[in-house]
């Protein structure tokens, strides 16, 4: 049974209003990846005007796509990088103290390549506090990644992602742990 | 023998004339790859005015990024998405109801490294009906994606995919059959 | 002993006066980010007037992001290919007859992740003569591709590449000898 996409339909996924999905695609557009706005505050003002959830101290880089900040919370002192894409049709929590490196890709969707319809399917990701993802790597769909997990450059995490572990590959996988240098007192 | 990059040219390739490349250039950074345009009906006309046969349906998203439509056909229901860069020195065809995800590249040019000169090699891609070619990942030159392959989000593609089956990595290898749920109707 | 992104300074880091960054940012995003200029002569002439060190016949793309031209030197005849990302906050020496393919990331910036204060790590970066590296792939910091090396579309450097020698995957791994037509006359 080949693929049809004349067939694709979404009447289940509600993403929000179609005005408002078109304001922010000019804001965003405007504000965040256009490559000569290096001011964070306005860049976190209008994305809490969409109703994203801003920590304190958040930085976020030039050239920075994001989705629906609707979807959207960002905790304490985290770090979007340069070109940094939060392909963001499901939710996205991002807990204090993340550095997402520039250029990744954090991508909710996906499609049931097995149905004819190929229908989409959007899985949250949450990266919880002290996680790093590294420069042009992609988180995909239904990922958790604990505490403190390092994802290197160019790799995919297509799965969970263990607490103050170090992952690489295409699928990532587990390479060694991340030992603090104080690790008596790692929570 | 050294590379001689000064001595790098190429009197075989014929890829259009120079005003109609220059021209294409400015309507490409205009409708196509400017992030503020969300109208498929616009890029589907610039296109097709110079040259590429695009069917009907066809879905092009924001950004995309397209060297010479002259070189490009698109079949009917296909999708191109965010990002997309179709760097199409060679013939690039793409059948119908294909999904070319956000961010992918789709490189038809390589180099002969063995020659001091670095003779340019350009290879054809053909995406049969129903691929579907994963976010960030890559196809090269002279590669052919049978009907209903996939290329797994991040992978890079330097072989022909066969038909129905999956592919990850770098280089992008086997993985498993894409089973469709009601695979007796299989073509 | 959890990451606090909010200790994170950089004192000991000098790359060089604010005013002098913020101009570059913005002459960077205008001639060499613009997806409109296809002008390598301006591109050339700007970073000379920042500071680089560009060789004769160099070839600029459109698209190209320079973080700091200041510590950026390129060799007679290279090319620095569509949408390249040369992320120096250290030193990039690039040498004569390189070619960075498009899409490729030039990565100096790091962080102590075993540090709570996730300290910036800057590692210069040496591409020598005749080196070759791939569409969309990663070079790190403190790599030297040494001449004529390889690196594969869609891979990671994150160790020394060795002369004439090919280098795929993440991390990248050798494949096999880069053998010149004319072997016998290699240096």
């Amino acid at each position: 049974m080949p693929v049809d996409l004349k067939q694709f339909s979404n009447p289940a996924y509600k993403p929000g209003s179609k005005v408002k999905r078109a304001f922010w695609f000019l804001f965003n557009a405007f504000f965040l990846r256009n490559p000569y706005n290096p001011f964070g505050g306005i860049k976190r003002g209008v994305l809490r005007m969409f109703g994203a959830k801003i920590g304190k101290g958040v930085v976020i880089k030039p050239a920075v796509n994001i989705k629906y900040p609707w979807f959207l919370t960002i905790g304490d002192n985290s770090w979007i990088g340069e070109n940094v894409w939060i392909d963001n049709l499901g939710k996205v929590e991002i807990g204090p103290n993340v550095c997402i490196s520039q250029g990744a890709l954090i991508l909710c969707g996906n499609h049931d390549y097995k149905k004819r319809t190929f229908d989409l399917i959007v899985g949250d990701i949450v990266l919880e506090d002290g996680v790093w993802i590294g420069a042009q790597s992609i988180v995909t769909g239904n990922v958790r990644c604990e505490s403190h997990a390092i994802l290197i450059a160019g790799s995919v995490a297509s799965n969970d992602l263990n607490s103050y572990s170090i992952y690489r590959g295409n699928p990532a996988e587990l390479i060694r742990e991340r030992k603090m240098e104080d690790s008596a007192e790692k929570e």
